[in-house]
């Protein structure tokens, strides 16, 4: 019984469905008319859209009731504080910046998700035991200096001090852009929260694939973040004229790359969970007339689960090893990156999951295969994900991005749901 | 009884082993001294070096004591002049120009070997009862105009006017090229020679591929010159993240197009005399962590039968067609070029073949995939290739391309053979 008048507490807010999912359009429209080209978004770390974005999740946030502020690496911290003494942080966040010629969602779901929840808890007076930080997180995608998570790195206190000296392809470093703009980098350390005082954290962002939509559901449990793997592999022949050497005594570099790629293919479509990608692919110099002496591919594999993708990469490159003996070419392989797979809470996966089927939504667990701010806060809180179907085949990355407002409305009631099923003690 | 004193006559030629050979490569030698660039060997149509290489075969050619004289499309003309009325012609010949960074033989091995038999005919005062005409063509590379053939076109009645205003990258026509060095291109028609004029066309190459040096054999009896049909594949499928979207669920350009790669291989692979080559491959702007939206090659099908390759490209056209529906990406076929094969003379064949083995040589057939200028000459007069051995592999169009002195010395005195064989009435 002594749980009671919480709970109630927690229960006070309700939310008439639809609201909530059509605000976040809407806002995700406003946030994209501050783009760095036209006719379409693009919004990079630092630029003058990025800070007009900035400014106006600042002012949204402060009209919603927080207390909101840009720090100093850019990110906009926005406090819906609690009496509560000794209160915890539960941040709900993610990022603003953009890839170039980007969707408006990607990213931006995230933040404004959070924002309608903070707008909607202020309305309705409803008090939290743990204060709710809903932050924008100042850059994810890594475009402009080549490494990504700067933002929420500074949070979580990882931020990479050795980057404030990488410079940007028009030579400026990141310590110069920051100071450009009025930021002072030798706070960014002092972003850092302490373990102890945060709840968790929680992130909603767009699948930026096509799971959810095939399996005809509007949101979704993440279970990983999953770990990659990239290698570079160059194939190397013999060149030869097209027409006057038999078959039989070519070493030919692209047929061995072929079946390299068949090779990658076959073996990540033997699991779920598993994916392998030759994103590039390409015979340098090539000539219609000549037998390609050298090939170069990338593969990309990555799963939830390490086990799985370890398993996965090693059997790709022994077979690599036998494509190329049997053909009697070279195939040097070269690891680029290695990342591991991060997992999120299984507390937080259980709430996600019942507030779900609350809501009448057949709770559907995934791994995320893209990176995400939720990455950086592993190991440091408690860390979970809800998906939001992704329309349009699941095109990310990509102006043609889509999210319905009924799809943004389940996953902002969905979150709320979840933040009150904390606020329960 | 009659024909007795005439093959005496034929046969009272020798030659001492060894001494063609050696005269054929310090000659090559010498041309490749001629070069447009410094550290190797590049000769291409009317350029300086080619010019001197032009001056020097025609001095060589008088001092072998035949009637030489460079024509009005650069090919240098030198006649062993037959005593006998009405004394048709045999050509015996191939090119001078090279492609860029070239080997030393390709082309030139054919003129020295017919120069170095008239010098001995020369010497040894030796009646013909046709004309041997030495001819060193200009042009067949194609490098500088983008047009294969150019000299022995205009000796075979087949120069295509049109390419007189054909202009190279520096944007100089070939009317202007021809003029700048004295040459009127309104004579070149005249070059023509009439089918009734010829006895036939002999041409002695290097073969340019492994299959002599593999056979360890000096010399090959080519069959034909294989055709060729050339397409250019445009796969398209569709874009996505490389880690979101599973494996089920993809539409991978490149992993279509590795599939045409090795479809286009097995089927090439499963008739001797047919080969298929993917020379150019490649993802246009591709990113490591992007599934492929597009991957585009290129498809060289050639066969020494037309049936035969026609069969092959059937069969690879409609498997792409398979691989495409299957995959659900399109795949458009464009085809690029297309030339029929062309056969060698059933009785040149016979006679090179008689004269291989009493050099000792087993005889073996095989075609050309590469062309030709003999190729100009099928349907106006009777036409033979004899291949001596490529060294190094079989590599060609390249500095390591190789000849030794034995095997040109076997081409020498086979060739020989045959012009005294075809002497015999």
């Amino acid at each position: 019984m002594m749980n009671e008048p919480m709970q109630r507490a927690a229960q006070v807010v309700t939310v008439s469905p639809g609201t909530l999912g059509a605000r976040i359009l809407d806002l995700a429209d406003r946030l994209a008319t501050h783009s760095e080209m036209t006719g379409g978004l693009t919004c990079t770390y630092l630029s003058p859209a990025h800070r007009a974005v900035a400014k106006d999740l600042q002012e949204l946030m402060q009209k919603a009731g927080l207390e909101a502020a840009i720090d100093a690496v850019g990110n906009i911290t926005g406090r819906y504080r609690s009496a509560t003494p000794g209160a915890k942080a539960l941040i709900v966040g993610s990022h603003y910046d953009t890839v170039v010629n980007a969707g408006r969602y990607d990213g931006r779901l995230g933040i404004l998700t959070a924002l309608a929840i903070a707008e909607h808890l202020h309305k309705a007076g409803q008090a939290l035991p743990f204060h709710l930080d809903v932050i924008a997180f100042a850059e994810e995608e890594g475009v402009r200096f080549s490494a990504p998570y700067i933002g929420s790195s500074a949070i979580a206190g990882r931020f990479d001090q050795g980057l404030l000296q990488r410079r940007d392809t028009g030579g400026m470093s990141l310590a110069d852009a920051l100071r450009e703009v009025g930021s002072k980098p030798e706070d960014i350390a002092a972003l850092a929260r302490r373990p102890q005082d945060l709840l968790g954290y929680l992130e909603v962002h767009i699948e930026q694939g096509p799971v959810l939509l095939n399996g005809n559901l509007p949101a979704g449990v993440v279970t990983a973040i999953a770990g990659c793997a990239r290698h570079q592999v160059i194939v190397e022949g013999s060149a030869g004229h097209a027409g006057t050497v038999p078959m039989a005594l070519r070493r030919d570099a692209a047929a061995a790359a072929a079946e390299i790629v068949l090779a990658l293919e076959r073996r990540c479509s033997a699991e779920p969970g598993l994916v392998g990608t030759v994103g590039k692919l390409a015979v340098p110099g090539g000539a219609i007339n000549v037998i390609p002496a050298r090939c170069e591919l990338t593969l990309d594999i990555r799963a939830g689960e390490d086990s799985v993708r370890a398993a996965a990469e090693r059997d790709v490159l022994a077979e690599i090893a036998r494509i190329a003996a049997r053909r009697g070419v070279t195939a040097d392989v070269l690891e680029l990156s290695r990342t591991p797979a991060t997992s999120c809470a299984p507390r937080l996966q259980a709430l996600m999951a019942q507030a779900l089927a609350r809501a009448g939504v057949e709770p559907l667990h995934l791994p995320s295969g893209a990176g995400h701010d939720a990455v950086m806060f592993s190991g440091v809180t408690e860390m979970g994900m809800l998906f939001v179907r992704c329309g349009n085949g699941g095109i990310s990355h990509d102006p043609r991005e889509i999210v319905t407002a009924d799809d943004a409305d389940i996953g902002a009631r969905v979150l709320l749901d979840i933040i009150l099923s904390l606020a329960r003690p």
